[in-house]
């Protein structure tokens, strides 16, 4: 008998979905079977939810199709909430499939019975409670459909479990998805005329202006007018490299960030929303954009981007390809290692086609200027500011480009959130090298406390440092199934980080600080 | 100057707080700073938001006194969700302070905006917005006094940071905390007649039946009218061991629950809901005393039970305290470990006033008849499903409770979900043993398909299995700071029990099945 879990199953499978990253439990196991019998889904095992949906937005973000997640009632969607929310912050498409109790038990106030539309609604462009068992066809298209429309969004079923073990019906259809939002066409003789005009110009760039067509539509444009490149701070993923256009990502402190885009004249906005600092801060700026002139819209975040670029390369005659390559970089001279130093020596050695994902969160910044001169490669950053997420990207990258290496610069602080997704690469063999950057603290908190003028008495320091005990990160990985060793100098790491990137599978790297 | 958050933690620490868990980031840091210049409320740090949470829910069982967590918007709540869920079943009285962009930064939508209502709302019985800096000292005792309803409940304070830091009041008064629900006098006369009839009957025992005078009146009831004691499967706490009145807590699956109460004529609810089953099975038992004649209610879950429990003794005339001693347990024999063993050797071993919490979800069924017969000591278990919360449990319960050993009989599966309380424990040198059942699997999940009549294939294998690579406990613990060893037998389990019940700090053992 075909199950209206098979049904639900079978509905996703016919539109596309290849992949669930499950932490199932009893009310999930009807999915499971049908998960079984349908072949052609691959079922990944998270051991916390974060991993499965930290997971489904590296796939969902490399192959640019929807990945879904199998999550245990409430209580297993709160524990992968936060990457849900980074997902949403990067449009990835994915279908959250949460069991429920049976339709006929929820009023018994079980246990884990939890308010599940409340905590999805949070994340979620579509919360659908599947209604009975002829629903769940219908209730999967839907969800899809929602999941896939303009760059992406997050749709979650509700799934009791009775109706996902009653008989079911043939698997729906799949209405076309919504594209993307129509460039703005009244904005292009402004950008041209901006362009032209001389004047220091720069294009902000989201969405699908950051890499294929529209990146290299974005590269024409630069290479005929001259005007800058930048990329917003939390784009979902951007293709660099030398030879590539250079992009510069917007700086994280806002005055930082506001200077720079203070750099130019006019700023042409093209699959991004206008920049905003990440905190507020008194006496700090924080709407960058606002209030100011020369601002021009071509494409919102939900835009056509790529297209808006092709058009204003076209309506600029701007033909010519970037092709320049970048000065090549110069491995960092040995030495004790600081951020600027592993960076390097990532850039360095990173090989061409690489998946970077750069997500510990002070040590990583010295990589975004170096990436336009590293091998070209795709990289994804945190868009959502819900730390450690990177080793569960990683996996979900990985598996969703075989064949490239995937490399996580992570952060003692942000990967101790998380380090059971070492475990998921262990497990699935995949390609992924960790560098943790090791500082025993969490050095943002200590620089803001610094930018505060609040002097770190003995609480505010106990509060963000993580040097009593030091994390063991060989013993960690090891735990976790993944080969570890550690590097405490410029040397090491280099040979450490070439070793690991010649072996197949994960490799986690323990760079101290 | 003080600050608003001065207020809002003076207004907490004079109306009794001592604790908070905390993982905060840039938006907390101002009540980082008043937490510094408060002294008196001990800052914990945690890697991990649900470590402060479920942290924050065994200090609150332990001390029956709210803790605090503080935690990072709407991601580091979402984080700590699940065993917020967990503390919200267990009546834990838990006053979270979630940090929040200034007020005049959220519309900006910068990237860690969340809607923060929605998901607290899952879990609380207030959430509160501060509305001002005026605000905070209201604010704080509103929720102070929601957080002590009763037997307690949660509330969540969400706390712009630009009200944090502008000058703050005086600290507010907390007004008298609701108290427990009067018990229904109304069943008095039944109750007695029942136990008096000579019939079966049983008193099912939840909130505070379990401990303290509760217990020792339900002891005394026990001892006159020959009753049994039956305790809801998740139980806040309940102390437990020889020469204590013995009671059975309620089995997990439906069928063995239910026959458990069907050998009683009369079920006295004291202090517990009606007992319902965990999941929803077709053809299973699920409100199992609905429709039955016999159920008398003394006290509702909210209900004063200790106070209900010492009227039935005396309108019963019952003055005799329980005092039998329980058959005294032997150690098991040597031989290969498993679930009976691990919890034999548990129980022969555990100290006089430890505090136990048995969570593994299978391995730990074995525990509940032994404990009865143990060294006289508090219990805590799961109480709302959502599973991984022992390690940080245990890590609460410690600091509640100093000079009391803390056992944690947790399992590589669900242990595997918050290996990073295990810092925390070592951090604060805390008095935990944590024994990790380690069998390779989601064991529950595989009784679950047998008794679904499921044959596992070979995706329901992978995804209830662990075994590939299987996780290593010994270097998980020693990655975060705890020393282990692992047990393979029934004399090196004992022997690694009693080794590390004989050091102070925490170490793990790993128990293989």
């Amino acid at each position: 008998m075909l199950t209206a879990a098979d049904t639900l199953i079978a509905t996703a499978h016919a539109a596309g979905l290849e992949i669930c990253f499950a932490n199932p439990g009893t009310t999930e196991m009807p999915l499971v079977v049908a998960l079984e019998r349908a072949r052609g889904v691959r079922a990944v095992l998270g051991l916390h939810e974060n991993v499965c949906t930290g997971a489904a937005d590296g796939y969902a973000r490399v192959a640019g199709r929807p990945a879904s997640t199998l999550l245990h009632l409430g209580p297993g969607l709160g524990n992968g909430l936060a990457n849900l929310h980074n997902a949403r912050r990067a449009h990835s498409p994915i279908v959250n499939l949460i069991g429920e109790h049976a339709s006929w038990h929820i009023a018994a106030d079980a246990p884990l019975t939890m308010d599940i539309e409340a905590v999805a609604g949070s994340v979620s462009a579509l919360v659908r409670r599947i209604a009975s068992p002829e629903d769940s066809g219908p209730a999967m298209a839907e969800a899809w459909r929602a999941a896939t429309a303009r760059r992406g969004a997050i749709a979650t079923l509700i799934c009791p479990h009775d109706f996902q073990t009653a008989p079911g019906g043939p698997p729906a259809a799949v209405a076309p998805s919504v594209p993307l939002d129509p460039w703005d066409e009244s904005g292009l003789a402004s950008a041209v005329q901006a362009l032209r005009s001389g004047e220091p110009a720069a294009l902000f760039l989201g969405g699908t202006a950051l890499y294929g067509d529209g990146l290299a539509a974005a590269g024409r444009v630069a290479r005929r007018s001259g005007c800058a490149l930048l990329a917003e701070l939390g784009f979902a993923k951007m293709e660099s490299g030398s030879g590539l256009p250079p992009v510069l990502r917007l700086p994280y402190f806002p005055e930082v960030a506001a200077a720079a885009l203070g750099h130019y004249r006019h700023v042409i906005l093209v699959g991004a929303k206008p920049p905003v600092s990440f905190f507020g801060y008194p006496d700090k700026p924080a709407r960058y954009l606002e209030g100011r002139e020369g601002v021009i819209r071509l494409a919102g975040q939900d835009g056509d981007a790529a297209a808006a670029l092709v058009a204003l390369a076209e309506a600029l005659g701007a033909r010519e390809p970037w092709t320049q390559p970048a000065e090549p970089l110069p491995m960092p001279a040995d030495g004790p290692l600081d951020a600027a130093a592993i960076c390097g020596v990532l850039a360095a050695l990173q090989p061409r086609d690489a998946i970077v994902i750069p997500t510990a969160v002070t040590s990583a910044q010295p990589y975004a200027p170096l990436a336009c001169r590293a091998a070209p490669h795709l990289q994804l950053v945190l868009t959502g500011g819900a730390i450690g997420e990177g080793p569960a990207l990683a996996a979900g990258a990985a598996l969703a480009a075989p064949g490239r290496k995937v490399i996580n610069l992570e952060a003692d602080g942000s990967g101790a959130y998380l380090p059971q997704a070492l475990w998921t690469q262990a497990r699935e063999g995949l390609d992924v090298v960790t560098i943790i950057c090791s500082n025993g603290r969490y050095r943002i908190l200590r620089l803001e406390l610094e930018r505060a003028g609040i002097p770190a008495g003995p609480v505010a320091t106990a509060l963000t440092g993580l040097d009593n005990p030091r994390l063991d990160w060989i013993a960690i990985a090891s735990g976790f199934g993944v080969p570890a060793s550690r590097a405490t100098t410029v040397d090491e790491l280099a040979g450490a980080l070439g070793r690991a990137l010649a072996e197949p599978g994960p490799a986690l790297i323990e760079a101290m600080l």
